[in-house]
C-alpha cells in the first residue's frame, strides 16, 4: 500500500467516526450512520478529485473506502453510548482526521504536478470540506465557522509547511509528516489552549 | 426513447413537483419555483454524472430535462392551492421520485460497467441527493435525516435488489422494475405504517 | 487580458467582498474571511466548469483568482468597520457581482458552443451559486430565496438578453454588456424600488 493510499484510508476512517458521532447526536438509524459517515469521510476527497479532474474519483476506483466508512459507522453505533462526551470526542477525532486528510490532499495535488498554491488549497479542501458537508447536512454549526478557533488555518499551515519542506528538497514522505504534524499541533493547541487569531469585531455584530 | 431516458425524465418530473411544492411553502415567485424544482430534479443525477466522470452531464446533453422541470414547477404554481396538505403530497411524490431515480442511477452505473457496490451507491446518490439539496437550500429538515423513517435505506434496498436480480441473470429492465418496486414499497411502508430500523438512543440526545 | 478573463476576475473580486462581509457578520478571523470570500468568489464558476466538464477549473489553471479573493478579504477585514450598514453593502455588492458573473458564465458556455438554453443556465449557475454556497455555509437566508425579490430572475433575464442579442448578430462583447446591464438593472430595481414578480400565496403559508 502506498503512503498516499494509507493517508486516504486513515482519513476516511477517522472522518467517518466523526460523521457517525454527529449521526448519533441526530439519533439516526444504522443506515443513517453509514450515510453521514460516508459523506463526511469521502466528501472532501471527492471534491478534490472532481476539481482536479482526475480520471476516477478515489472511492469509485476502490469501493473499499466506503466499506471502511461503513465499518467506522457500525463501530460508533455499537459503542457511542460508552463515551463520556460525544461532542468532545468529535472535536478530537476531527482534529486527527484533519491532520491526515490535509497531507492526503497535498499528496494528490503533488502527484498531478500542481504549483504550491494549488497544493495548499487541495490540502484545505480535502481537510475541511468533508466536515463542512457533515455539519451543513446535519445542521450543526460548521467547525470551520467556530469563532475564535483555528480550523482552516490549521489546514493551510499544514499545506504551507509541506510546500516549504519540499522547496528545501526534504523527501515527500517526510514533508507529508511535517504537514500532518503542524496541522494537528495547531488544531490541538486551539482546542486545548484556546489558540486563535484576532477575530473581526464590530458593534453590533449582526446588523440587519 | 430508451428505458434509461424514460426513468430519468420521470424522476426529473416528479422530483421537480416536490421541489416546487417546497418552493410554495417558502412563498417564492414562479422563477424561484423553477429554480428549486430544477435543483431538486437534476441535483442527484448531476452529482452521479460528475462522480462517474461521464463525458456530458445528462441535462447538458438534453436541455429538455430542464424544460420538464420548469413545466412541473408551473403546474404546481397554478394548482398547489388545491392541495389539502402540501407536506403530505411532498412526502408521497418524493417517495415516487425516489422509486424512479434509484433505478435511473443504477442503470447509468451499469452502463459504465461499475461493480455492484458502486451500482448501489449511484442508486443512493441519484435517489437521495436531489431532495437533500432541496431541503438544505430551503432550510427544511432533510428527509434523509428524519428520525425513525426509512429513506436512504429504501434507496439502498432498491440498489441491492437490482444487484441480486442481475446476479441471477434476470434481464436488466426487469431488475430495474424490481429495484423501483422495492424502494417504493419500503418507503411507502415507512410513511404509512411507520416501518423503521432501530435508532440510536442516548441520554441526553444532544449533549454539548 | 481577454474580456472573459476580465469578467471572471471582476466577479471573483466583488463576490469575494460580499463573502468577506458575511464573514465579518459571523466574526471570523482573517483566514475565515479568506475561506468564505474564496468559496463565494469561485463557487459558481467552479460548478459551471465542472458541469461543462472543462479540462481545468478556471482557478486551478490560474491560481491568481484565489489571490484576488484573498486580497478582497483582507480589504474587508481592515475596513468593514467603516461601513454604515454592512447588510446593505452586501446587497449592492452582490448585485454588482451578479451583473458581472452572469455574462462570465454566458461567455464560457458560448466558448464551448452550447445551445441558448444551456447558455442561460450557465449564466444562472455562475451568477447565483457562489452566493448560495456563501449563505448556506454561513447560515444566512439565501438571497435566491428572499421572498418578493428578484434574484434568479435577474440572472435569467441577463442570459436571455444575451441570447437574443446574439441571435440578431450583435457582436459578443456588446451582447455580454447588454447581459450585465439587464441583470444589474433588474436587481437594482428590485432592491431600490421593490420590483418583484407575483409570489405564491397560500394559507397557512407553512402547513406541517
Amino acid at each position: 500500500m502506498t503512503l498516499l493510499a494509507f493517508l486516504d484510508y486513515a482519513s476516511v476512517f477517522v472522518f467517518a467516526l466523526t460523521g457517525a458521532l454527529v449521526a448519533s447526536r441526530a439519533q439516526l438509524d444504522l443506515v443513517g450512520f453509514v450515510f453521514i459517515a460516508s459523506l463526511t469521510a469521502v466528501g472532501g476527497g471527492t471534491l478534490r478529485d472532481i476539481i482536479l479532474n482526475r480520471d476516477v474519483v478515489f472511492w469509485v476506483d476502490h469501493p473499499a473506502y466506503i466499506g471502511v466508512a461503513a465499518l467506522a459507522a457500525l463501530l460508533v453505533f455499537l459503542t457511542a453510548h460508552l463515551l463520556e462526551s460525544r461532542y468532545k470526542t468529535i472535536l478530537w477525532l476531527d482534529a486527527c482526521a484533519l491532520a491526515v486528510a490535509v497531507p492526503a490532499g497535498v499528496a494528490v495535488a503533488l502527484a498531478t504536478n500542481q504549483p504550491p498554491s494549488i497544493v495548499i488549497i487541495m490540502g484545505i479542501i480535502t481537510g475541511c470540506f468533508g466536515g463542512l458537508m457533515r455539519d451543513v447536512v446535519c445542521n450543526e454549526v460548521p467547525l470551520v465557522l467556530k469563532q475564535g478557533e483555528l480550523y482552516v488555518t490549521c489546514a493551510m499551515a499544514g499545506g504551507i509547511a509541506a510546500s516549504i519542506a519540499l522547496y528545501f528538497d526534504i523527501p515527500e514522505p517526510t514533508a507529508l509528516l511535517i504537514c500532518a504534524g503542524s496541522a494537528f499541533a495547531l488544531r490541538a493547541g486551539s482546542i486545548q489552549f484556546g489558540w486563535h487569531l484576532p477575530v473581526y469585531k464590530a458593534y453590533p455584530p449582526r446588523q440587519k
